[in-house]
């Protein structure tokens, strides 16, 4: 692929591509059918050789993997067609000892996962991918991992298209107060320390807001809708790969606070007041986020509560208090 | 098994069997071929019909199940003659839908677990059970679940054996300070709430000293070097079984405190002076456990700290203050 590629669309000789990859020619031949086999359209001429007219509008690996610059995430990425959940595809890998960091990328999920056993609706041309990550910390710091993707989303999202993008707490990414991601932190551990995590991301990529349930509509929104062109989400992946690495790095060396430095910096939720329903409902001021994510807010006798996680409505314009 | 018990070592004959159970007089002998098989010794007269000479020494379901008042611990129990660890079983059959209090015991464990991937000897003779438990709360709380094994199994071994048992936070229960039982508690979880935890517990019951490694030898001892007899495996399991299920509803329906009451009657922890290794090393006087089952310890300094699990050496008769 990385041959066909930096030729930029003239041809090069199967005997060259042989010589290359120390593989027959025959060898090269039968590549090459595999490739068009998964969407690519390569052109062959007799004596001439090979040139790559186009590539499949998919996330595939070799899409995502041509350039990207990261030690370990994304090293290794599996990519389905579909998928019943990239998390449940992530959590088989994670049990039979994939290494961290590896991802796994699906055009569509057939059941794609949501807090708390929701759905994801997951139709074509979204991004929905999960990532192994095996932090040594106690259960209770997982929700920093959700606070931590949602940071790289967002400035993936403000740096590629210049969207504002804001962290609504727990685990969604908003773009004008309409959800354009959604994160998902799962993990298998010990009382008192993770053995793996799976971080989810969902990101409506080049998906139609009519493609959404209308029970949706009006609290989601797609980067095809606030840019009004398709994006090139092999490009979003891959930069969003070098982001959670980065700040899985920072997070690894410096612990909770210089994410939630950067998390503080993103959110529109601190300052607002909410409304939080879990098992009860709670209303007040959100205040702060602690050192595991959890969100403090101020109640209107004055005393404070730590929530660790919930469905949060913001009322920035109408105070309740 | 229950009409062969139940005619404490008579006879039952196969038409009686077949009636009992609906099913042809060859499908009877075949079902006391396959209890054979398992190890049963049953003996069969032509004409007189069945008799049960002796059971063999295994935990298999027939033997723990007969008597058993549950509503759900352990209705479901898997037994193997021998298993990696019944803890990954266990996470298998959770994984794939198995329902809550579904147990798996082993005679034999080849890699049983302890905590941090630590090893836990495993021979013919001990208790290895994993109990599937799906608790609503959050991944900070499931230290509890190992108080809560712990208060069980001590409960246990005072009531029916008369062995004065103790709690060592956070995860071991000791005779005469010798290590007994140790309890490891995974999950898997969504960042705020569980989906299962997998409790598991491994009693050294009718083990001889010398089948220890000698390494382990002066910290370890077993029912059997306690009592100087084997103890019946199947009415232990039964009765920790009962009483698991009696604290998991306390559990359920009135949270932490009556739990933690009753942990706190059966430590050897708290007063004591303590030496904590983790990732650091703390040195103080354990003093309380908190809501979610950590360990308050004061230092020199008398500032208190609070430690969510380590491992622990009391040294009450020494002070280090």
């Amino acid at each position: 692929m990385r041959a066909l590629r930096e030729r930029h669309g003239s041809h090069v000789s199967g005997a060259e591509l042989a010589a290359r990859l120390g593989a027959s020619k025959v060898a090269i031949w039968k590549h090459i059918q595999a490739l068009r086999k998964e969407g690519y359209d390569i052109d062959s001429k007799p004596k001439i050789g090979y040139r790559l007219v186009a590539a499949p509008d998919l996330l595939l690996p070799y899409e995502v993997e041509d350039g990207l610059r990261t030690d370990f995430i994304g090293k290794e990425i599996h990519h389905h067609r579909q998928v019943s959940s990239t998390q449940e595809a992530a959590k088989g890998l994670a049990a039979e000892g994939a290494k961290e960091g590896t991802a796994v990328i699906a055009e569509i999920q057939a059941r794609g996962k949501g807090r708390r056993g929701r759905e994801w609706h997951s139709p074509a041309g979204g991004v929905y991918m999960s990532v192994i990550l095996m932090p040594q910390m106690s259960p209770a710091r997982a929700p920093l991992l959700t606070l931590l993707a949602g940071v790289a989303v967002a400035k993936v999202l403000r740096h590629l298209y210049d969207l504002k993008a804001e962290l609504k707490w727990p685990n969604d990414v908003m773009v004008d107060d309409r959800k354009i991601c959604g994160i998902l932190t799962e993990m298998t551990a010990e009382t008192e320390a993770v053995d793996y995590c799976i971080v989810g991301i969902g990101i409506n990529a080049n998906i139609k807001l009519a493609d959404f349930p209308s029970k949706f509509r009006e609290t989601t929104t797609s980067l095809k809708e606030e840019l009004g062109k398709n994006v090139s989400r092999a490009e979003l992946v891959r930069r969003l790969l070098e982001e959670m690495e980065r700040l899985y790095n920072v997070f690894r060396e410096g612990g909770p606070a210089p994410i939630l430095k950067e998390w503080k910096a993103l959110t529109n939720t601190l300052g607002a007041l909410v409304r939080i329903t879990d098992t009860g409902v709670i209303e007040g001021r959100a205040v702060d986020v602690d050192q595991d994510g959890a969100l403090i807010v101020e109640l209107a006798d004055g005393s404070s509560k730590r929530v660790i996680a919930g469905d949060v409505s913001l009322r920035r314009d109408k105070p309740i208090l």
